[in-house]
């Protein structure tokens, strides 16, 4: 009964309209031929694969789950994930933007990222399995040897190969200083890993010849803590130098978890007793490899975020225009019918509208950081790939947590739009909201996102990046500060960055004297910067559909709705969120623990 | 794994400090008799069969849900559930607030009310099945006849038999004027009744020995629309005149939904082929004799809520001071151990204090409004009863929408402080958000009470009686408001006393002019007046804790921490609610459907 169609005019207005990707990517060598036809073609192949091959198994997934074998200690993800795979490695989709030199087809990352939108407005489950295995490519490919880089990277592009990344311990999430896992450093040069990590999305399935873990773990002589662990290749068969798998590395599922949601993706116990393993990069410095991993983690968690919230509001509002219940209070609106659709009560507009914007405007906001991506990676001039790094470090943190905060709201919204039947599993809203509720926490809950914000990202470099883009917004807001149609977007825009740039100092000064104020102010100030992100996006979004609202095309008009929904129904969160940042620590703090 | 105690200090403190229901007992006739002993005794005794009997069953209820046969028809709640229903109905639970002329207690409802708390704190699931049958005693004690009463309420209140409400048709929830299930007069009186029912919660289980169903169907000279609507009592098994059960009546469970919690109740497609059904009230009334049992419902929606909110904080409590993860910004403060325990970090405290602060908000006007109900039916003096009655009216509305809605946030919350486990299934907390999700559903969605609250309750009668309520809150503004210490609390409260008036006659004049701008308003509206209520509710608590900081009992000095925690952190919402509502319809109803 649920239904999905990539919504390639929106993206292709982000893309063409907004970002003017093909200008930006002529002025990246890697990228120059790649221009508006290739683009549009690739995401529309896009779109019919996960709307006609990945979404219809969504629903089947989450009722079945993965189901885990005690003897074999195998995993059986649900009935047709490993046929769906074997398409998307097919169709070469799993290359799309790695790199040629071992196989990829060296596609901006801007083009990747719209259709990892897709993958998970179709099936985030899924789509978890080859987005680990993308993530384990980047890592491999940043920090990796060249002999490394030959044996792994041209399996992992290809698709034949699938990656995962083994951080959490039972006692250690967040806090990976505390991790325990084991490298003994053998003869030949490897390791032999021994330990217990938990959580580890896609880490036992058979939908891919080999699975390749990186691992964290420490050697003998680690110093303690976070500065005393190392990053290894753990690959499930050990692979001969041909690429052809040779023996069982002693790396297996002891189990896998129960939980709330992502039911088609295989939440694994791993243990490696005695596993060979590979150093990646330097000793004792694993975590810095591992943040290369991370951090594409975190846009990608954003885009779970937002393909969730896609299809939620595609689904919400095809039923708020098909179920007929009450009349308008304005004078009946449907006369043929016993009643109106519901989509003519002024609060089921606002929690579709809530979605609708939640959408655009991170589809917007992730397109920009992915383009910012390209940019650092390729730019020619140094300079250039500098700001560009910024931006993304800035970015990365609100791309994460605002997206998926707000897809926790629109999904909810969504929800509720259906009223008793959103409850109900078989018209499908009840698990969107169920899977979005997982991008919160992993690759660092929003609230280690908020503290990386404001603590590492602004306060570390007394907000220059942070001034950087504001600069930027800044700009723009002078740029159409006479213009007349503009001003209902940009007095607020203004006001909006005026109050962060005053927060953010004032936040400043207090951390000086308490540094507990970063951690009772972070998360209310990361969202207040996420709105001033939506804020400037959605402005100049506006002021194209400003200039084509006549042209005759009803995008235009549905896009300045938008626009004007958002900065007078959402924005306004801004209003909260600034005086909880700035109520202080006191009221969090005074109460003793034991009195709680 | 997960934990239950019931929260009897603050129960305890709400009842006699802050209502002072003693007092207000000894000028009930009916209550008289009830004093603090019985009051404490009861509820510590409900304390126990709750966490002891009940709260073990609710993750496994969870888990195993209930199954359908569809041989025969019948549903089989989870395991263990008939036989704590059968230990209920043994120790009189059942009958704890019922009228003691067929069998009842005839205990305040105030009581019954923070007994209802413990039950859904313990197990949502499993007290919809007698709080259902709750519900339909409450009707036919209402609206039944005679006979009707003497032959029903002695079953429903003993518990031998259970009730249920038979409302929905899959073509209409919320608007029950589309509704088409038929009632054919017959020669002997009775009806026979033909139709299908959707989301019949307890539609169909093995715990009783009758299952009474009131029905809403038409009759055949009925007027189009809601006021042709008649309510029906439907025995699943024919009473004869003792009490004894007859033949098996044609009203049968025809599926159950897969839903997104609440599992360990059955929600039931119920078919009526002919079934034999008797007019309770006069014909075509249905829908107010309904609304009995719908405002009780609600009442008791509200309840659902605070209960999770309530166990989820207590669940949360207990991880964050035993799980150590990363050490505190402002200094190590558990040297002995390999981190500290994360209550330490300021965000991990706002997760804790928003829950905590909802929940003891919650109860302290949950309380009061049951209060009020109990001044409601058993005031000698009428004039008290009707401005009992105009403010349990005037609340319904908001204890059901605001408190349901805060659970969905608090639970969520606590799940956070839970990191990577809150989403895992055996940790206990994502059945909590699951579960939430119901309620700010069924019993009229929150939109629904949004508009019964500003619409119904507050515009047609010019804010008489929001008025009555705030002339309440302003003697306690003035009362307070030479006293220094309080001012912390009173300036706030007053504010947003003033803020609500106006607010209220801003949105009374726009919907003169269009009734859009009330559907367009009421959502934030009302979670604006329970940001109210909950001010004058905590400032009255912080006034008796101040009074009380230095007697050596601890519970004082954290009832303040969460009072202030409170005004800093949540109240602040109101900011962007008034933004919200008084932003207007035309964001909401500019966009033509088709530009969706």
């Amino acid at each position: 009964m649920p239904q999905y169609n990539a919504p390639l005019r929106d993206m292709q207005f982000v893309l063409h309209e907004l970002l003017k990707v093909e200008d930006v990517l002529k002025t990246l060598p890697a990228h120059a031929d790649t221009n508006r036809e290739l683009i549009d073609q690739v995401l529309e192949e896009g779109g019919k694969f996960t709307s006609q091959v990945l979404f219809p198994l969504n629903h089947s997934g989450d009722r079945e789950g993965c189901t885990y074998n005690k003897e074999t200690k195998t995993v059986t993800p649900p009935k047709g994930y490993k046929e769906a795979y074997k398409q998307y490695v097919e169709a070469g989709w799993a290359a799309l933007s790695c790199d040629p030199e071992f196989g990829g087809q060296g596609l901006p990352l801007v083009m990747n990222n719209s259709f990892y939108e897709m993958l998970n407005s179709s099936n985030q489950a899924w789509t978890m399995y080859p987005g680990l295995s993308h993530g384990a490519y980047e890592c491999i490919h940043a920090h990796g040897s060249d002999e490394q880089k030959a044996l792994y990277l041209p399996k992992l592009i290809s698709g034949e190969w699938t990656g995962t990344m083994c951080l959490t311990e039972a006692h250690c999430g967040t806090d990976l200083g505390l991790l325990r896992s084991k490298a003994e450093p053998q003869a030949d040069g490897s390791y032999k890993i021994t330990g217990s990590k938990i959580f580890i999305s896609a880490g036992e399935h058979d939908m891919s010849d080999n699975i390749v873990h990186l691992v964290l773990a420490r050697l003998p002589d680690a110093p303690q803590g976070s500065k005393g662990i190392s990053l290894f290749i753990v690959p499930k068969f050990m692979p001969n130098a041909d690429g052809s798998l040779g023996s069982r590395n002693p790396i297996a599922c002891g189990a896998i978890e129960e939980k709330m949601g992502i039911h088609g993706n295989a939440t694994c116990q791993m243990n490696l007793d005695g596993a060979v393993g590979w150093l990646i990069g330097e000793p004792h410095k694993g975590l810095n490899a591992m943040f290369v991993f991370m951090n594409a983690a975190r846009l990608g968690v954003g885009m779970q975020g937002l393909g969730l919230t896609e299809v939620a509001y595609q689904n919400a509002l095809v039923y708020a225009k098909d179920r007929i219940q009450m009349r308008s209070l304005s004078g009946v609106k449907a006369p043929d019918k016993a009643a109106d659709p519901i989509i003519v009560h002024p609060d089921v507009r606002r929690m579709l509208l809530t979605a609708k914007a939640y959408a655009e405007g991170g589809r917007a906001f992730c397109s920009y950081v992915a383009l910012q991506l390209d940019k650092e990676l390729n730019h020619p001039d140094e300079e250039v790939r500098k700001e560009a790094a910024d931006q993304v470090a800035l970015l990365t943190p609100v791309v994460k947590a605002f997206i998926t905060d707000n897809a926790w709201i629109a999904t909810s919204e969504c929800l509720q739009v259906y009223g008793g039947h959103g409850y109900i599993s078989e018209w499908g809203m009840e698990q969107y909201v169920r899977d979005a509720r997982i991008n919160m926490i992993y690759e660092g809950t929003n609230t280690i996102q908020s503290l990386d914000l404001l603590g590492r990202k602004i306060l570390m470099d007394n907000g220059a990046k942070l001034k950087k883009f504001g600069a930027q917004v800044q700009a723009f807001i002078e740029d159409n500060g006479t213009d007349e149609a503009m001003s209902e977007f940009i007095s607020p825009l203004a006001d909006i960055g005026d109050k962060v740039s005053k927060l953010t100092m004032e936040i400043g000064m207090k951390a000086f004297q308490n540094p507990d104020e970063v951690g009772a102010a972070a998360v209310p100030y990361l969202r207040v910067v996420g709105h001033l992100v939506y804020a400037y996006f959605f402005a100049q979004m506006a002021k194209i559909a400003l200039e084509k609202q006549d042209s005759g095309d009803n995008f235009y008009k549905s896009k300045l709705a938008t626009a004007r929904f958002y900065f007078a129904r959402l924005l306004p969160e801004t209003a909260t969120l600034i005086r909880q940042a700035r109520s202080g620590s006191a009221n969090l703090m005074a109460l003793d623990a034991d009195l709680f």
